[in-house]
């Protein structure tokens, strides 16, 4: 028997960070658990910061995935404001990965939208078919954040670090 | 006697993060330490970051300061890459902050100026010189990144998170 790979994807944000664990075993995925990390909206930024690190942290210790998948760190300079927020909420998040001792890897929004769909411009709700249809769940994922987590996880099941074939 | 008031200035960079606590006790202010946390640029983003939170969170614990002071988030937006890269170590930072409890306060670039040289556009070399004189050193403190982290702090000391006032 194939020794199962768990890989955890999270869609970081302060105030809502997604995040979703996939079990790879026998040729078989499943999803083990999705959820959300909540950054309390009053509070300040370090204490937000604070609660994402400690949720991360939490799923890390509790489902022990050999993985965790990011969203690359480029993709929103039209925002930078939101950018640069952003980055201190991946920030715990990476720091979450490194003491826990597992690898980050991260994969561009189009490598995820293209693995999943073929089309790296797919719209968000043929992503969300696609994340429904291949995890074999009844409903689309909900928060959006969860569902984005979860393509985010599926993009590195499939290309486990490897870049992405070019587009057809 | 009134108590001391310890107050943590911190210079952010993934290569190296300048850090400076400054005592302020009985109307006089002395440096307690000033220093380097510093990322292997050989490592992974993730582990750099732990570098720095552990550097940090290590400062805190060792010198217990009262408040960290950090340069403002938004003052990098014409390099959105780098803005982007320092907000994960900024993050990281502020949870070490959230962590132990301490408060974290922010000035932009040009209140530390202002603040210290009566120019919010001083050049390097008129801060350096302020901050030599106002601390009572015999040389500019080495690298920059330690000489940018105590002028927050300074900045801080003369603040206390009021806002600064009017340009003359």
């Amino acid at each position: 028997m194939q020794y199962p790979q768990r890989i955890l994807g999270i869609d970081p944000g302060l105030n809502v960070t997604g995040y979703g664990v996939l079990e790879a075993a026998g040729g078989r995925l499943r999803l083990c658990e999705a959820g959300v990390v909540r950054g309390k909206g009053r509070d300040s930024l370090a204490k937000r910061l604070a609660e994402i690190h400690d949720g991360v942290r939490d799923v890390i210790a509790s489902l022990a995935p050999e993985v965790l998948a990011l969203e690359e760190l480029y993709s929103h300079y039209a925002r930078p404001r939101t950018a640069i927020l952003m980055g201190h909420a991946r920030g715990v998040i990476c720091l979450a990965a490194a003491h826990a001792g597992i690898p980050v890897v991260s994969y561009s929004a189009t490598q995820i939208k293209r693995i999943l769909t073929g089309s790296g411009r797919a719209p968000k709700s043929q992503m969300q078919r696609a994340i429904r249809l291949e995890l074999g769940l009844s409903a689309i994922p909900e928060p959006p954040d969860v569902a984005d987590a979860l393509a985010i996880a599926l993009c590195h099941y499939h290309l486990k670090g490897k870049p992405c074939p070019p587009a057809p």
